[in-house]
């Protein structure tokens, strides 16, 4: 039997306990959790620091660094997290609706847990603490995949967070961890149907593509953002630039980041120099056509049609000069990873044909891309952004961890 | 390009309108539908006639000659079931949710269509109306591929369908059949990533099994129902036989029909001799555990591991004597395809224990499986049942056939 088929038999065993859990208990098991993260900071920096000095010698980026590191601020927040879990209504139990058929059937549509879920992400250790809390609130047992680089830190949280589950009353296998990372146990996860009841898979590119084209069991892909912004004829230029400038240089790591920008070609010569100004703040460099090259000069790298289709999660950005609103939105069509887009117009019309053309999770109207975000959306807390179109759009919170059943009550009813 | 990518081209270029259409403009198209349906049912008789006799020839089992069999009474009911979806309410365009947040900006969840809706399914023609009308309606463009057995029967219908639309204002390629009912479309149809952006299958295990395991693009898993029913100990065994009758006899060729039959060992003895007695006006064929042909004698055929799996979809059922509620759950855990069970019992605390420990979508206390359906549920209409947790489970309206996106407007909000 493999580690998962393994894990994915231990997660069965104990899945209906935790689904049939009160909100009581499982709160009471989240304050467990912010406790012991908090108890054990020290070590847990100190696993860190393993898998970061390993990330330095093998070069990692600084981007990729930024989202590996742990500091006490981060430690406490992930602590946090967990205790504002517990403020969040718990969508199990609740009941969609429901009904009396003429016959006298009575049909219950009610709020149950997914089951196992299983979780296969990156280099950031966070995202360990953010999916066990979400899914032990919304019922679910979870197997962990983190990314190698932050497997020190990840057994250690891991670690932590069963102790204190266990001291809550819950079998500590409910949230368990994936030791070996190599690429076999992520593909066992992608195909462990009867076991895992859906997969999300959180990183980059390449990772979402596999699971796509590699797993059997329901998956929910996320988080792949070829973000663009579009800086319409009539946007306000300095909102352009402030929304392109935070679009890109706030967090350039994560994929509410923007990745493309396009501009209505009768302000590119006003609107171009003023954008290039500010990012050159922080040497942001511009991938970008011919004629945004011959509006800034020789710093423009040609664009490719690669670059337009890239997540760059780095500081790089491509711009393209297009005709107008139409042009914008077809360019969108071709190259996005529906997740995030931002029109920067005064333009009613053109506001509203955005939106309503651009095939995307969240659509913006003159704010940055960077609120795609569940706690920015006021979700409360997020396991992902989706981009796909099943089960879940944009950001998930607790409801996206959980599914319905139907239970019909009757007297001998036959059709 | 294949047969499957230039017809995804197609619905592709084609899906922005329907998107947009009015409930006004898509329920005229629906009235088309049904008028036209009318006026050639002749045709689609005609063309129905040349299905069945091949499949005679080829010796098809008479439920599954059921299944193909169109006449009058099922064309005016396809035609009925499209003026129906007329009366129900459009989820496209519904505002889910939304909130002004503290900076201002304003988020608004809103219903939209999917986009492109690919359908395989085997012999039912009625299924490439249900599919093309619930499509449209959601405002999806619909590639449906069914079964060699219906291909004359469903070629006939696309065209009346397609000549519909067109009269109602709409492009005829917001329906579109694949009349190459090979292997490989299917397997295209499958990895239509960027073309199709959900696939629906409607049919036996096999194909299921198939889409699942060859999908790269979002599925929802339908209709395999080895469907349950458990006759506890205190259960009214009259109502027993009848449920169990009902369950199994009535329509044995479709999903929500029963296959299999738990009985409590302390009734066992009066209540099977019952079922057998009514189950033999239809010849059911019984296979039963050791226990069930001691009872019964030598007209039970023993039952292996497989037929405790399987869906028979014929006058067969499996039969096995249990120990007591658990062991039915248990049973019930190892071998359903969590589409319908039911528990036949006066016991309130093992209707509860039942109800909230069996993993289906539909979970019924003392009234017939069969009524696991769209219909009967209320819904209005169907397009499958889903027997998996993501997006949809149990029976599919229209509102499944829709996602959402999130609309956000500001002015200027940075992070």
């Amino acid at each position: 039997m493999s580690v998962i088929d393994s894990m994915g038999q231990k997660a069965k065993a104990c899945k209906g306990k935790i689904a049939a859990a009160s909100t009581a208990e499982k709160n009471l098991a989240l304050m467990e959790i912010a406790k012991a993260l908090r108890e054990n900071c020290g070590e847990i920096l100190k696993a860190n620091r393993l898998d970061l000095d390993k990330a330095r010698e093998n070069g990692m980026s600084q981007s990729m660094l930024d989202r590996l590191a742990l500091d006490e601020k981060r430690v406490e927040n992930m602590a946090k997290a967990c205790e504002n879990l517990t403020g969040l209504q718990d969508p199990v139990g609740e009941i969609e609706g429901g009904s009396v058929r003429p016959n006298g059937m009575r049909i219950t549509k009610v709020r149950v847990p997914m089951g196992v879920i299983g979780m296969i992400y990156e280099a950031r250790p966070n995202v360990t603490v953010d999916a066990a809390a979400l899914c032990l609130k919304s019922g679910n047992a979870v197997i962990l995949r983190g990314g190698k680089e932050a497997l020190s830190s990840n057994i250690k949280l891991a670690e932590v967070m069963r102790g204190a589950v266990q001291k809550a009353g819950f079998e500590p296998d409910i949230i368990q961890l994936v030791e070996d990372t190599s690429h076999e146990t992520a593909q066992l996860m992608m195909r462990a149907n009867g076991l895992i009841d859906l997969l999300i898979p959180r990183g980059g590119a390449g990772l979402i593509r596999s699971v796509v084209e590699n797993a059997t069991i329901p998956v929910i892909e996320t988080g792949t953002g070829n973000c663009h912004i579009f800086v319409d004829e009539s946007a306000d230029l300095q909102m352009a630039v402030e929304l392109t400038d935070n679009g890109k240089t706030q967090r350039p790591s994560v994929c509410n980041a923007l990745e493309s920008c396009l501009v209505h070609k009768d302000i590119a010569e006003k609107f171009l120099p003023m954008m290039k100004k500010r990012l050159d703040e922080h040497n942001v460099e511009i991938r970008g056509c011919n004629e945004t090259a011959r509006i800034l000069g020789s710093c423009v790298v040609p664009a490719t049609e690669e670059d337009y289709a890239r997540e760059f999660l780095d500081y790089i950005i491509s711009v393209k000069v297009v005709e107008n609103v139409d042009e914008a939105i077809a360019h969108i069509a071709k190259y996005s990873t529906g997740h995030s887009e931002c029109i920067v117009t005064n333009s009613l019309e053109n506001a509203e044909k955005f939106q309503k053309q651009v095939d995307s999770a969240a659509v913006y109207v003159n704010c940055s891309t960077r609120f795609t975000d569940g706690e920015e959306f006021g979700l409360g807390a997020e396991i992902g952004i989706s981009t796909q179109k099943l089960h879940a759009r944009g950001p998930m919170g607790l409801r996206e961890l959980t599914t319905i059943k139907f239970l019909i009550n009757g007297s001998g009813q036959i059709r």
